[in-house]
């Protein structure tokens, strides 16, 4: 079975979106730091990044077999009209199911299971998670084996966190350190035996 | 005159103290991390270091040359027993002022007043800030230069933020990236022009 990361687009003060879903452009800015075009699988965008970010989003593309996102990120994107941009089967997590399709199935069981589907179409691939509510209730349930986290040169002041307040918890690392233009890459493992609350 | 930074051990959601002053084992794990042993100037400490970790904490010690510290800390610490560890002469910003002594001067009109009263002690060199409410308090001034950011590897879920929420800042940087083992050494200038809202 393949791992599970959350991983995120982060302000220094651990912000994941600004007050309002505000400061998307600063958080994403390293998208287009560089001159390295990228295109997405799902065809729909082409980023422009430093060799670095180009390098490190190659292997996460590469490396990625399914997502699992919240409902209110899904409703906000318009379900990306279509196909997730990783252009990976997508689960979303909600009260309110839609019908599955051919790129996406709802899921209304709770994260255990979200994870569990996702994990049967990643197949020896790893499943990314959505940071906020999603990160939170998954590192809870003992299903996070890493964090990738993009740190990014803002301060946000406010907004959504990329962990809900709640329990505490020890990382290993950083196991991978990518430095960039407008962004620092740092992958983390999660060290369940030694929580901090 | 010299430069000035803010600057904490910080998990990666962003917090410079766990609920109820709480993690701090966690957050000043990278103090002993090594076998460097290191004593602070005022001689109270004597920590044991990385490589890395030590000739960042070395060259922090040779370029600071005052400290801006809250009421809060100089309480909690119990006024470092005498001295701050860094053994350079200490602004205490608070509403009930001591008597000032050799080491300390205790200032009550405002984040600028104590800023200036260190910068006359630091004198080329840097003047180094608590984070929290003078962290916030002097970005809103418009005083901090750079941010020194020891990113260390826990989640801590609540608590004091190195930043209290407020408003946000866009960042240069990192403008220096130091891997060591259980910290992240990362350095930011602030850009005042840009900020985010």
């Amino acid at each position: 079975m393949g791992k599970v990361y959350t991983g995120a687009s982060t302000s220094i003060d651990g912000y994941v979106s600004g007050p309002d879903f505000s400061g998307f452009d600063k958080l994403f800015a390293w998208y287009e730091a560089g001159d390295v075009a990228l295109t997405v699988p799902s065809g729909s965008m082409t980023f422009h990044l430093t060799p670095e970010s180009a390098a490190y989003f190659t292997s996460l593309v590469q490396s990625t077999g399914a997502l699992v996102v919240g409902r209110k990120l899904y409703d906000f994107t318009n379900g990306w009209n279509g196909q997730h941009p990783l252009g990976v089967h997508t689960v979303v997590l909600t009260h309110r199911p839609l019908e599955d399709n051919e790129h996406f199935t709802f899921v209304s069981g709770g994260i255990e299971e979200a994870v569990a589907v996702a994990q049967k179409h990643a197949g020896d691939k790893v499943v990314g998670l959505n940071s906020g509510e999603i990160a939170r209730q998954a590192i809870d349930a003992g299903l996070v084996d890493e964090i990738w986290l993009d740190l990014v040169p803002v301060i946000l002041g406010g907004g959504t966190p990329f962990f809900a307040p709640g329990k505490g918890y020890e990382l290993e690392g950083p196991v991978s350190v990518v430095e960039s233009k407008s962004v620092t890459h740092l992958r983390y493992k999660v060290k369940y035996e030694n929580t901090t609350s």
